[in-house]
């Protein structure tokens, strides 16, 4: 009797056969492959709002799987008129840049068979405060530019792990969406 | 004798002799103007990582005004490989658009005069899955789009309110970088 050795389901955390099992389905009903996710915002006072995240739509039906929303507050330091209530909306962005390359180069690695052991990045953003409080329009509002240092270490080669953060970077939607800017629309209501 | 009123220096929260004198330091040491803003990720298992945000160059001077860092996660639902242990990176993204435009509609509105009562917001974004899994490359990995559904409310006429959000869309640090992307460098280190 011989036996095959197969691959472990679980890797670096994800669940791989979940994975394969998920690609499956979106091949065959693509419109399982739709998301909308949701973000309500409220205003506290001066630069400090809160925003409740709960519910969304996706793989075919709202979602049910989070019992209670995640409150998360932004706001900005004395220096910036606030009271360090929460980090800065631009320090935020960067948190979201930072989570969605490390989960998707953690994707990535499991579907590749190589196990990590560290992954971790400082992120720094750059920019001249001229343009966003409106006394130069020639220093843009945001980051001039974001630079990722990566720490990573696994089971694999330097070049294969480098080619891992080039996929995830093909690969990560809020990557995308940084480096490329997304289209956004601001509706008003005022009664 | 007579007293001329003047404007209260807090107005929405936002102490305005603060923010005009920051303006006269702006405009007479344009060196103070340099922000750089710092995030520091470490993947803890399957797609949850975890960022620290503590210090900041800014206003010529490291910031010293955070006895503790903030800690904030990123993770994914179930059904995107993950166990909830914390909003997703797209959903922090709307969450870091929606504080940095509510905290812009307000400090332009103190500029302005104009006492506010409610700033709320609802923001959505859309994409399909098929990009950012691999399986379909006419479809980008990020939102196809965000849209963003403000209700405010103040001591103004409608036109003066809309007059505001367009401003804060022209100010906005975070809605410059989703808008227009970003231009951001990744180094990986693997030893």
């Amino acid at each position: 009797m011989t036996t095959t050795a197969s691959a472990p389901p679980v890797r670096n955390g994800i669940d791989t056969a979940q994975v394969y099992g998920t690609l499956d389905v979106l091949k065959a009903q693509p419109e399982a492959a739709r998301f909308e996710f949701r973000v309500r915002n409220r205003w506290i006072d001066g630069t400090h709002s809160r925003s409740t995240i709960h519910d969304f739509w996706g793989a075919g039906a709202e979602d049910a799987s989070r019992a209670e929303p995640f409150v998360l507050d932004a706001s900005e330091p004395p220096v910036l008129f606030g009271h360090n209530e929460a980090p800065n909306p631009a320090e935020i962005l960067l948190h979201a840049l930072a989570g969605c390359l490390t989960l998707t180069i953690v994707n990535v690695a499991a579907a590749r068979k190589v196990n990590l052991y560290e992954v971790s990045s400082t992120l720094t953003g750059v920019l001249d405060a001229r343009g966003a409080v409106g006394i130069d329009d020639s220093y843009r509002n945001g980051f001039e530019r974001i630079d990722v240092a990566f720490s990573i270490r696994g089971d694999a080669k330097a070049e294969k792990l480098q080619e891992i953060v080039d996929r995830a970077k093909a690969r990560s939607v809020v990557y995308d969406m940084v480096t490329n800017g997304v289209p956004v629309a601001v509706d008003v209501t005022t009664d």
